[in-house]
């Protein structure tokens, strides 16, 4: 799909997914495109996880209470702390938020290229009930790393239902 | 060009641009495919400031001191803290990093299929010395917005350096 389609095309997806089972081959491209976003100073911040067993889904969706626990695959984002540089005033500075969503949002044009469906889902993972915390102890994620993010990955089986965005001129313009 | 092929290409560039003048067309869809991109709550925190004026231009390249002062254009990005939503907990959920790096990482794919170079620029515009804060009273951005990221845009004049990524495996997987 031509890039400025798929980044129309992207919508999240808060629907039912089909049981039809997503090929790793398409699992592990979606990966690749999220692990070739930039991260500040090349740190590679950013982790992923595929997860298509469905005992293991089915865990993860009892952790998560959450409207994806139809979809036959997630990919789960972790993060490392880990500093980038200390500017002129010896502050740390650390870019892993903007380095997973970065990856995040290419894995979304890829999910929507290859004809699936996807959301972001971090609030209700990273929120202080900590699901992203028991998820990461079942994936045995090191501790070292936060899981702070899900993406369901499979086809919808509903209608897509889009957002309204407010017009371009009231978010940009020519200086 | 297509999405993967753009997600491939795409590279931060630190070298030196022609000077030819980005076409107003150009930029417009840049910073439409970066309004594209989702945001938390759909609160769409991120908006946009295209500059190509060469006085304005080089007042903001004598305020960054950064390498890249030869770009005949730029885009700004400027953030506005908005509470997504308070959780089960009372605390207040912002996603305005998630959603401003979504909308640059849709720029840098943009600015790639159209064959200009770019790099993401945030450290230097953000630290200490308030760079960010000094353009964004250049371009008179509203005091409850954040001017966070300047995004160069042109084409070109040098080869692109590469930078070496983990390999796949150590940074993916499948549970």
């Amino acid at each position: 799909m031509e890039l400025f389609e798929a980044i129309a095309a992207r919508h999240s997806y808060r629907g039912k997914y089909q049981p039809e089972p997503v090929p790793r081959e398409d699992l592990q491209r979606i990966m690749e495109a999220g692990l070739a976003a930039p991260s500040g100073c090349n740190k590679q911040t950013t982790s992923l996880i595929a997860v298509d067993d469905p005992a293991l889904l089915s865990e993860i969706y009892g952790i998560m209470d959450s409207f994806c626990s139809t979809a036959p695959a997630v990919i789960c984002v972790t993060t490392k702390r880990i500093v980038a540089y200390k500017d002129g005033w010896g502050n740390d500075r650390c870019y892993g938020v903007q380095d997973y969503s970065a990856a995040i949002e290419n894995m979304l044009l890829a999910i929507t290229a290859l004809g699936y469906a996807s959301c972001w889902i971090e609030g209700h993972v990273t929120d202080a009930d900590e699901q992203g915390k028991r998820i990461a102890e079942l994936l045995q994620v090191p501790e070292d790393e936060a899981l702070i993010c899900v993406l369901p990955v499979g086809r919808p089986a509903e209608e897509m239902k889009l957002v309204r965005k407010k017009p371009f001129d009231m978010r940009a313009r020519f200086a």
